[in-house]
Parts: structure tokens; sequence; C-alpha cells
């Protein structure tokens, strides 16, 4: 086999997921001249004449994205949508329709569909979504689902990972490491759960932290937000693997270096109370826990004025040339070399940890 | 839970995979004016201001489409790409785009994974396609692929399966049951292997009805074929779940009766000879067989001239009022009432009768 050129038989567990994608790039050339982007950023970008269109596809497994004993079926739904929307937002795009394959086991009732297509409905409202299609079919075991969101944006406006400039000031939307703190929590509670099935487990005190890992929501308002300031992101990606991982994605697309500084990274109080009491460092949290999906992105000093005010967006460091490297200054001055560690090595963490 | 209206709790299985594609096209209503078609065609079609933009999404599970013990990877690699793309022909459109979305678990190799993407590769080159995105992750257990086709038409150019009118000729492409046929031969030798893994099988004498079910092809060439003879068909659809099945969606969609001729549905004489070995009416085969992945469509009587000569297309009957009801005349002149067994009923019935 020299289909994939280089990988001397190696296996799939060496190579990753990123990888294997980007294996998966080079084996296949583009021959249309519409599709003016395929693999290797958030969204593919075609030309149909009008607008561009923006299509992403993501893949959610049981028992590797979610667990059925803590995510509500209509919640998982909710999120399938919300993620793939989350792929074309972080492009600048505004996410139009979606395609639906759902493969799952006889173990589900009819009731239980209807709560996961409840949910799926529920984000498709809020976001102004057409779902257009699909399959359902079953499967050997386990549920799967696999969605295609489409957008589209002004050929101006879209933003890759590859666009920034040395010297653009590095943003983020809302706070990070909360979803993964909410998993740390729903985790937690389903060994006591399985101990000890009468246990009535209260998850008030952490509200917002589950939240943000059960029914995360794509930032379609970042995007409102950003056209109507008039601010234009050199780069742009949304946060699912971590802070950590999608910086790199963005210097590597770049070609160039960064400095983040430790003391901007937003964290919510609840996100580093949990963090703290399990002896994790909530900056660790919010640089490899993902699922966030936030909005990671760089604009021109220029836009600084712009966007300095924006209470939803913080400007957590800049970019630099590639050489000087990808570092996190911490709050006592340290200069750190960003590891991505990720979000599929974090988990399996976890989960190895713990069971 | 009241989301899907009058099912009364029942189970999914009651309610079958079609029943639950239109409770789920009955419970999402269409946003956008740009969408022109949702759920309910073999592809959706959407207007981006250029040419109509078609979007279709298959999957395949392991266990259920396909068993690894006889579908080498690259052939599913392929058949994956195939029947995606045939749903764009059965809009009267070119395929152009594919996303693909692969869940597998730990068992699968580098090799085994660069098997299965030459497979999508080849497919891709043959059908001159731009693989455009995906995603890659780990499942707890088997495969499965997920893919995305994009294609275009002129809007003029687009055939919906409700277009039929009373009078039109039916027509098939090809021949039909080759690959049911060839899914009882291997399931056929799937068995002797199990039981004696030494015995080498030859599948020499069913080569082409093998190749039927291992390596079907999307019919670009018949939608090419019907546009360079200047012929519109009023009403087309892929034979997936065989042409029974899919003469209801026609007839359901156009609100029509139609009459098939027994003595005109064209069947190969290697799938006639297998199926009659096996106690199986060559006809039933062909009714009830899916995975042909011929194209079914109607055509003005006025075209009669234009398409009785096409050696790979075959008139099979007409349309008829919606009272006359959906008949089949044999060839000792009886007229039989046409059931959808369906290609899953028949799959599971003879996995049932086999295992």
């Amino acid at each position: 086999m020299t289909f994939f050129e280089n990988t001397n038989h190696a296996e799939l567990s060496e190579i990753g997921e990123f990888g294997l994608i980007d294996l998966i790039d080079k084996s296949f050339e583009i021959k249309h001249k519409e599709t003016n982007k395929g693999i290797g950023d958030d969204a593919a970008v075609v030309d149909f004449g009008g607008k561009k269109t923006l299509i992403t596809t993501d893949i959610l497994t049981e028992g590797v994205h979610f667990h059925l004993s803590y995510s509500p079926l209509k919640h998982l739904g909710y999120k399938a949508v919300a993620v793939n929307l989350s792929d074309i937002c972080a492009m600048n795009g505004t996410p139009k329709q979606i395609t639906v394959g759902i493969a799952l086991s006889s173990k589900f009732s009819m009731d239980a569909i209807e709560e996961l297509m409840l949910g799926m409905k529920l984000a498709c409202e809020k976001y102004n979504i057409d779902l257009i299609g699909g399959d359902t079919t079953s499967s050997a075991a386990g549920l799967f689902i696999s969605i295609t969101a489409i957008g589209s944006a002004k050929d101006s406006d879209i933003t890759y990972r590859s666009g920034a400039k040395k010297g653009d000031l590095i943003c983020v939307s809302g706070d990070l490491g909360g979803a993964y703190a909410g998993l740390l929590v729903l985790e937690r509670e389903r060994i006591v759960f399985e101990a000890n099935p009468n246990e009535q487990i209260d998850l008030t005190p952490y509200d917002y932290i589950v939240q943000r890992q059960l029914k995360p929501e794509p930032r379609t308002d970042i995007v409102e937000l950003l056209q109507k300031n008039k601010i234009k992101p050199t780069s742009m990606i949304d946060i699912s693997d971590g802070l950590a991982s999608e910086i790199k994605h963005i210097c590597k697309q770049s070609e160039l270096g960064c400095r983040i500084m430790e003391d901007k990274i937003p964290i919510d109080l609840q996100t580093e109370n949990i963090l703290k009491e399990l002896n994790i460092a909530p900056t660790t949290g919010a640089l490899n826990g993902g699922e966030d999906y936030e909005l990671l992105f760089t604009v021109k000093q220029s836009d600084y004025e712009k966007i300095k005010d924006l209470t939803e967006v913080s400007i957590i460091g800049y970019m630099t040339e590639k050489e000087e490297g990808i570092y996190l200054i911490t709050t006592d001055n340290k200069v750190i070399e960003i590891q991505a560690q990720g979000w599929d090595g974090l988990k399996k963490e976890v989960e190895s940890s713990e069971l």
C-alpha cells in the first residue's frame, strides 16, 4: 500500500486524527474551480455563483463523544446541531441548512428518537436553520449522529485559519474551560450514580458548567457583533479541542508564532472553583479542555479601539514571527511553551484515571 | 412527548425508516427562501444564486449495510461514494463534491483505512469529484461511513419524484436484481467459508453480480445521455431499495398509479440463473432486491421516438390514474398488485433464513 505517502504502516493511534486528515488532504486533488477551499479549515468553501457556500461535517459517536448515562437525548440533539453550526461561524459565515444522518441500534425507542429530534429542532429554531435532508438507519450497536452544515458568506467576509499576520491581536469570545469542568463533574456523578443508583444527585451548584458541556451554543452572535462593529478577523477557528490545540492550528496555517497571556484567559468563577477542587490548574483546563465552542480569532492592531470594549470578547495575546515559537506568559511572568495535549488526549486521561 | 404527531408511542420497528423520515419532515419547517426543496426526494435543492445546488447524505453501517467478511475495504470506500453520487444523478444533476465522515473502532489499522480511502479516491477520480471535508473519529464498535454529496443542475433540468403525469412512460437504466443476486452468493460463500476457512472460493462464475453488489456505479452516463438526446425526465429516483419500493415512491409523490410489464423488466442472464438456482423468481429479485443504483424515471409519451433505441434504457410500463393502483402485468397476463417488500425486509428474511 502506497496510497498515503511515508506512513510506513504506522498504526492509526500513532498518526492521530489530525495526521489522518492531513494524509487524506494530500491524497485527494481538487478538480472543480468552484471548489475554493477543501479540507483544512473549519468548513469547505464552494462558489455556486452568488455568495460563497460553506460546508462542514461532524460525527458524534456514543461512548466517545457522549455517554447516554448523562447526556439527555434532547441535549444531545441540540449539541449535535450546535457544534456543526459553530464550524460555519468559525469561517465568519451564517449557517443556513443542515443534513442529518442517524444510525441507531434497536435499543432506542421511538420516544428516544423524538427526544433527539426535539433537541435538533430547538437548535434549528433558535439559529434559524433548515433541516433539508438526511438518512436514518440501524446500527449493530450504539448511536451515531453525523451532521453536515451548510452556510453562506460574502467572499470578502470569509475568514480562514491561515490569515493571521505578525502583530495581530489574539481574541477569544466568552470564557474557556467550562465545558471540560462540566464533563468532569458529570463523570464524577456518573460513577457515584453507578455505585448507588438511588442517590439523588443535585447538579444545581454546577448549573453553568454542566450547561456548557451538555448544551453548547454556536457563537452566531459574535459573528454578527464583529460585522456590526466593522471588524473583519484576519483568522478564526472555533474551540472544540481546547485553546492550545486551536492556537497551534492558527500559528501553523498562518506560519507564525504567538504569545498568550495567562492572566487574560477568560475563565468563569464556577469553572475555576471546580477545577481547583479537582486539583487541576484552571489555565490547564482552559488550554486543554475542549468543547467550549467559543471563537478564537485574530484582528489587526488597528482594530484595537473597536474591539477593546466588546464585553463578550477578550484580547489574550498577539501573533509573532514563526521563529519565536508558541508560548504562554504566566501570571508570574514565566514563559512556557504551549503543548497541545488536546481534548482527546485529556479526555482519555480523565477516563482512564477514573475507570 | 408530542413532538411527532399521532405516533402513540409506537416502536421504531413499526414506523420504519420511511415513516420516521416523514415524521421528521413534518416536524421541521423550511425557513430560508433559497432552500427550494428539503426532505422527501433523493437530494435537497438549494439556490445559492447561480445554478441550483443539490445536497444529499447517506450512512453505511457495518453489520447492516456491509459485512467486512466479504466487502473488501477498497470496494466499500468506492461504494460509499457511488451510492451518494447516485442520489445526485437521481435529481438529474451532476455530482461535484463530497464530505466524508468516518467513525471506526481501534480494530482498524492504518492500512485498512488506506484501503478504504483508496476506494473513495478511485470513485472521486472516475466521477470527477472533489473531497472537500469531513471528520474522522473513533467508535466504540464497528465502522460507520457517512457521506454528503453536493452537485449542481440548471433549475429547469432538476427532476423530482413528484413530476410524473398520467400516460408517461416508465423507464429504467441497465438491469435489475444483480446486486441482490450478488449478495445472496456472497452470503452463501461466507457461511461456507466460516464453516471451513481453508476452502478456496471461486467467485469467477459470479463476477458480474458480485461486482454489482460490491462496486455499484452511479449512472452519471445516463444523466448525460438523456441530456444529449434532449430528454427531460418528468420524474426520477435511483433504485436503492428495489424497483417495487421506488415506483411506489414515484406513484405516491406524483399522486398516480402505474402498470409495469413483467416481460419488459431488464434482468441479466447471470442474475436470472443464480436466482433460479436459489428458487427465487427473477422478477421478485428485480422488484424487491435493492442496491442496483440504476435510475428509474418517467418520460412523456412524445419522447418515445427519442428513447426507444437507447440501448441502456428499457421502457417497462406507464403511469395511470391513482385510482387504478400500482400493478404488475405478468408474462402470462395476470394482474398483480405490487407490494413493496423492500430491500430491508428482503435482506432480513434472507439473513434470518440463513442464520
